[in-house]
């Protein structure tokens, strides 16, 4: 394998520098590994999230008006420091509190919880939401116990990020973030492992011509690894799943995202997402807001992910299509 | 190499489903092979362009307003027939004209030179611009010795998208096509070669840890092959083959397209980027845009391509910063 990196120990640093070349309204903070907007809106309640490095864009490419204030990222596959989330809280806080977001692995929420009670002890109101999309969980395998936070995340940033944008308080976003992420499910899929960059070990086994169901974001291996067939049966799999966890009626309305975890093709990404699609339509769902593209990757692995959040309230939708600067949106 | 198909033969119509379905604004024309805008501005003059498919999303996710009106596809690798060209010209020709993108490859200007032909015979009026802007041409294989259209293309569809928007006339929208296909230029690489789908062998043979400099999008093997050092060492070859072809003044200003051909991760692309920016800040080049991302791909190929254009008018930067509906920009 072939990574297109120079020093290891430099991938993340040198992203960041590539990444804010490339984004002359966003910036570091200090020398901390915190992306935040230069000239963020005073007026609106800032939002931080963050987490390990390696699923690029996220959470970086988010940061923008109607998304994120800030984003802090840590080493691959590791969250940065309380310290380092504090420092992003206290930057962002203008007095009207600071709302995070933080996906639901261990590790994540030991530093963004402590960094909470911190803040909120120097008299900053932090209010936040755990995001824990995933339905892909097997209480027979450790690091499959919990609902993990995937690309339903990234909905989460942009419809809370629009609604701050739009002038809800603390409060209101504490109210809106506990109602949508009951309303979310992702789970996903991948026909090979990711690596670490300059690592020639993939980070789980899987058989050429085999698919795992349910990987995770950091190289964990998935509840089921069956023989590829098609495109469609993926696409059934994946859908029947949803429709467990979801048991919808017809004529019901959902957000989509089919979220490329890495390495699959346009082209391919481009099928699966129809497959997708005809199926719900099948199903007789109404999806007023797809979305396909890269949001939370797994460094190189072939994967995708499909990611569903039933539209409780229209004003979702408004906040999904509202305008954002984020260049990863 | 598992590819997330169904049946071959069907990637192409299917990814095109998928697409319509995400994109309500577009259309199929009837049952051609032609993406159009169900609602073009009826008071500027259209752009149409088009190709063989296996390059997603180009040239369908061009089509938007301030960018194309129609796209034309064909089959993997091969450019749609003269028929399907002009039946596209046609639809979107309201009186003004139409100005037509067409990349430099024999079979492609067969196609679009005898729509073109045609179209002129039954008195609509054409111009068009032959996008050559790859240098990595060798006169001694047969499949390089023409400069191929390549990701700068893109460029063209952007920039002359929103000058068409802005009002441009015909005539004048070909002598801004001119003057933007002669200041630019474009180089790639590749980890590893493009498979068609569900065809175990790859196009080319690159064997593990060698990189092929100058491939094309078609499979086409590059001018050199080398052990791969590092990102910086590629950034390096690609800036000097640039360097030669533009002989630039430092100060000189230039729009920085990094496209990647399809399977290089966030990561990886993210690191070569920032390594391109160092070297052309080095040279004391100034790059007042940058745009990074899947533009023109080549299947499943590992590979990143890098396009510069010299700015020569001011107001090719504004042309790039317009606004446009299509969904791939």
């Amino acid at each position: 394998m072939v990574a297109i990196i120079n020093q290891a120990h430099q991938v993340i640093s040198q992203y960041m520098d590539g990444f804010l070349l490339t984004h002359p309204a966003l910036e570091r903070l200090d020398q901390e590994p915190i992306i935040t907007l230069k000239e963020p809106s005073a007026d609106c309640v800032p939002l931080v999230s963050g987490g390990g490095s390696g699923h690029e864009p996220m959470h970086v490419g988010f940061v923008g008006q109607g998304m994120l204030t800030a984003a802090v990222y840590g080493e691959l596959f590791t969250p940065p420091t309380a310290d380092e989330v504090l420092r992003a809280i206290r930057h962002v806080d203008k007095g009207r509190g600071v709302f995070v977001i933080v996906k639901n692995f261990e590790a994540d929420l030991q530093s963004f919880q402590t960094a909470i009670h911190q803040a909120r002890a120097e008299g900053i109101q932090v209010k936040y939401i755990v995001s824990h999309d995933d339905i892909s969980v097997d209480t027979k395998k450790n690091f499959q116990k919990r609902h993990r936070g995937l690309a339903g995340t990234i909905l989460l940033h942009k419809i809370l990020g629009a609604a701050a944008q739009s002038g809800l308080s603390l409060d209101e976003l504490e109210q809106l973030a506990l109602s949508l992420s009951t309303e979310m499910a992702t789970i996903g899929f991948a026909t090979s492992s990711a690596h670490f960059p300059q690592a020639a070990l993939p980070l789980f086994d899987l058989k050429e011509g085999q698919i795992s169901y349910g990987i995770g974001i950091h190289g964990e291996e998935g509840y089921r690894t069956v023989a590829f067939e098609s495109s469609e049966q993926l696409a059934n799999e994946i859908v029947n799943k949803l429709k467990l966890r979801f048991r919808w009626q017809e004529g019901e309305e959902f957000i989509l995202l089919v979220n490329n975890l890495g390495t699959i093709s346009e082209l391919e990404q481009g099928v699966f997402l129809n497959d997708i699609c005809q199926l719900l339509d099948v199903e007789g769902l109404r999806l007023p807001f797809i979305k396909t593209g890269r949001f939370a990757t797994s460094l190189d692995i072939a994967g995708l992910s499909v990611t569903l959040c039933r539209v409780k309230d229209g004003s979702w939708l408004d906040y999904l299509q509202a305008d954002t600067t984020a260049p990863a949106w």
